[in-house]
């Protein structure tokens, strides 16, 4: 069950860009006049809450299942996920005809857990504080001899990921734009990480930043010690899908090479990125997908004058806490 | 100020978009796996609310204001909306270096007023109940030599917004589609009828139809007429970008000619279609934006086993709105 220790490179992004053609959306980077003329720089936000499944996780679960050897994906795939994760694995074995497990915290947005179930997974419950997870899923891939995705720590689901960064810089390039500093997400650091493989190969000069949203920000800590540390989890977050206590070894490999460093963003000002995502983008931004924009929004970092990228990783809302963050 | 009483062509859609090309953002023509499912269809929707000023309207404003001759742009232009048109033309003459003047009813959503002016132009409200917009921009007209932009009733307007049509049977064709009927808000029929040049052109066999919301159903009534006839304001809608009385003149003469009829849905089918367009494909719509896709949601054609397209004209929507819908 535990991934190779390979470190991916930009090639690999590369060949994942070639497999997940015509399978993955070409998600549009997008930018808002008024949001430019406001913050004083040129902003262009990766809508990728527009992917398949509401978010870049069917990439890295499509590039994954795709290169398991025949024999694995006859028997089926296992995950563990709070969500997106869960509901890229289900789609990308649906559409590659093999059969998903997902194990899920039983407080997981309820709108996750039954998109899962729609994409015909087998959804396994578990409760976030007393159960352990991944010995659920490494029983279930002992008893069934079922292959396991890992969320982030795996060459081929961080090379997947990183064809986000890939279509970023193309199409920077089309809109004549030239990136100064790319922002993404970090729960595992998969999607940071293989974002910098592909922005660092085309533009080595840019910065590449990964966001955390407070209380979960083992990046920032880690990159402080210089190896990868687990955070005491405490607060609860709004950033559902940006919970992991830790880096993962092959991400931080790669992320403490190749990034700028960790910006941390509060709940309240990640909501305020979702209602301007809303009010300028007209796309739905769930928090963990609305962390990046809201380190940008928040002045986390300067950009006056500057071409700033951010990712919009994901949408998988409900629509209680989407109600919430447009009236704050 | 009377348009011209040309009919556009297909031809004009065609030069319209080599005009646009750099300039109009090629939205995504996006689908969910889980409503195409739920629907028994092949669904694609044309995300117009991501173009630039969150919707359709750039296209046509740029487009007949970039054909006006230099004498006419050095003076300006002036415009009467209740939102989106207004928000267009001042983004498309802000873009083109020209003064825009917009005539804006005083109970436009403030997100519409506050968008126009930061778009540069100059905001003349009206009384909605009281005033006459068209006097009020003639007098502007005339006493300032402005060129007057037609929200609908204007050859090069129409042909702009049949842009949206044009990239919809390119896009549709990339995904490997067939489209068996496209659906498009109706107002005045500038949308409807240049999607209806674009779409009958490339496929003839294919129906379209225009969508209106409850009590501003003057397509449907102007077809039964065979002429155009005006509706009896009399009860409110959401959909406040579709409240136009009556078709134009040279609209009705291309959608009498081309579509198949028009298919009305109520305040709370536009609503639940929002809140789909929220669950299944994070975008934002606003009410009139989101009316095709009611009307499809609502079983008001027959889709099963067919592909079907809708415009997804407009994401231009007050927060305590849009909160609103997602309670329904």
């Amino acid at each position: 069950m535990s991934p190779s220790e390979r470190i991916p490179t930009v090639e690999d992004v590369r060949a994942a860009a070639s497999l997940l053609r015509g399978h993955a959306i070409r998600t549009p980077l997008l930018e808002a006049g008024l949001l430019n003329e406001e913050l004083g720089c040129r902003l262009l936000v990766k809508a990728e809450c527009l992917q398949r499944t509401g978010s870049f996780k069917f990439r890295g679960a499509f590039n994954a299942i795709s290169r398991l050897p025949d024999a694995a994906r006859a028997c089926g795939v296992v995950a563990f996920s709070s969500g997106n994760h869960a509901q890229g694995v289900a789609a990308a074995a649906q559409a590659l005809g093999v059969r998903a497990t997902i194990v899920m915290p039983e407080d997981a947005p309820a709108m996750k857990i039954a998109n899962t179930r729609a994409y015909g997974a087998r959804i396994v419950l578990y409760n976030r504080l007393k159960d352990d997870r991944a010995a659920i899923a490494q029983a279930l891939a002992d008893k069934e001899g079922l292959a396991f995705v890992h969320p982030y720590d795996d060459p081929d689901v961080m090379a997947g990921q990183g064809t986000v960064g890939l279509e970023l810089m193309e199409q920077a390039a089309d809109l004549g734009a030239t990136v100064d500093a790319v922002l993404a997400p970090a729960s595992g650091g998969g999607l940071v990480g293989g974002v910098a493989l592909a922005v660092k190969a085309e533009r080595p000069e840019a910065e590449v930043w990964t966001t955390e949203p407070e209380g979960y920000d083992d990046h920032a800590l880690s990159f402080a010690a210089g190896k990868p540390v687990a955070i005491q989890i405490g607060k609860p977050s709004l950033a559902d899908a940006l919970l992991a206590p830790q880096p993962g070894a092959i991400t931080f490999a790669v992320n403490q090479r190749l990034l700028a460093g960790s910006l941390v963003v509060s709940d309240r000002e990640a909501q305020q990125a979702m209602a301007a995502a809303f009010r300028h983008l007209k796309l739905v931004l769930e928090p963990g997908g609305a962390v990046a924009l809201a380190a940008v929004l928040s002045g986390k970092l300067p950009v006056r004058g500057r071409t700033i990228a951010v990712v919009g990783s994901g949408g998988n809302v409900d629509a209680e806490v989407y109600r919430a963050a447009l009236a704050v």
